[in-house]
């Protein structure tokens, strides 16, 4: 498996439907890495490119890798590890090329149902599982701005409720997904 | 399905396996109530024995219900009002004695594997969907005690990591295992 994650801080919607940078929950850069780690994901971008917010998920990461963090709870150094911070999506994959030596994939996830470009869990669990390099976008707030959607190469269906709620945390969200296109067979 | 979730603080490993009680994420009330809006779950406890930590998680239900949460975000509103916050898991089961007419079964889950009793995601899929009453209980913190465990009718295999890694929060560890519980059949 050669599969990447980007949670996306810009663009997003905000409540009221504008373009807005969001800024950084720390806790969701660890849900992130340790879902990262339980699934084999090679690394996980923070996408910003507000300077402080930058900062702000770099000193996360050095308090755990680095300082006490790390020495507090191995476990957790070992997932932030596999987190960099970056400025934008492209650059996220850019970074990509370098480490894989192609162009990834990118599949957007949204709430919302893109019916021409979407790609069902089918699908996209077989083309992660042939080895093709992949990175799954996540958008925080109220989602990935449309454009964001329109330039990806794909669009997961979203994970749907019994009774149409969808109104997940990006944090379980992203767990539901990566279970379903990296979970173990025997599972 | 006639399913339940506990999410409990006591009697619950810290890092140095001693029982204590652990503090409220009030993050976690918000994530387990969204889960169990997507996946039909009838009801969410929160469950601790200290009045204040009680209070606390009550404080943000009343936001969410019935205070500006519930203008501000009419979808976290509609969440929330699955929450109950009580003592203990005995009194979480009575409640749901109450209300379905019988016993539930208990399904504990825990990151560590325990064999004898432990019930896999089939078998535990499969009862749910033939609408036995069930209630599914998480740990937080370390996890469940083993007194808790032991207590259980069953316990739910681990989300087992492609490397053995499993330290997934509470949050999305609850959100991979209803989706292979609850999850529609479609999907």
């Amino acid at each position: 498996m050669r599969l990447y994650m980007g949670l996306v801080h810009f663009p997003v919607y905000n409540k009221n439907g504008e373009k807005i940078a969001s800024a950084i929950t720390t806790l969701d850069i660890h849900d992130l890495a340790r879902l990262a780690r339980t699934y084999d994901v090679r690394r996980v971008f923070i996408i910003t490119p507000l300077q402080d917010q930058q900062e702000l998920a770099r000193r996360v990461l050095r308090h755990w890798i680095e300082g006490y963090g790390g020495r507090y709870n191995w476990h957790r150094k070992e997932a932030l590890e596999c987190v960099s911070v970056v400025e934008s999506i492209e650059q996220a994959v850019a970074r990509i090329q370098e480490i894989e030596g192609e162009l990834p994939i990118t599949i957007a996830t949204d709430a919302g149902y893109q019916e021409e470009r979407s790609i069902s869990y089918e699908e996209a669990r077989e083309s992660i599982w042939r080895n093709q390099v992949a990175v799954l976008i996540f958008g925080t707030a109220w989602g990935l701005h449309e454009e964001v959607i329109r330039q990806s190469d794909r669009v997961l269906a979203p994970v749907l409720g019994k009774k149409g709620y969808n109104h997940l945390s990006v944090r379980t969200a992203a767990a539901i997904i990566l279970d379903r296109l990296a979970g173990s067979e025997e599972n």
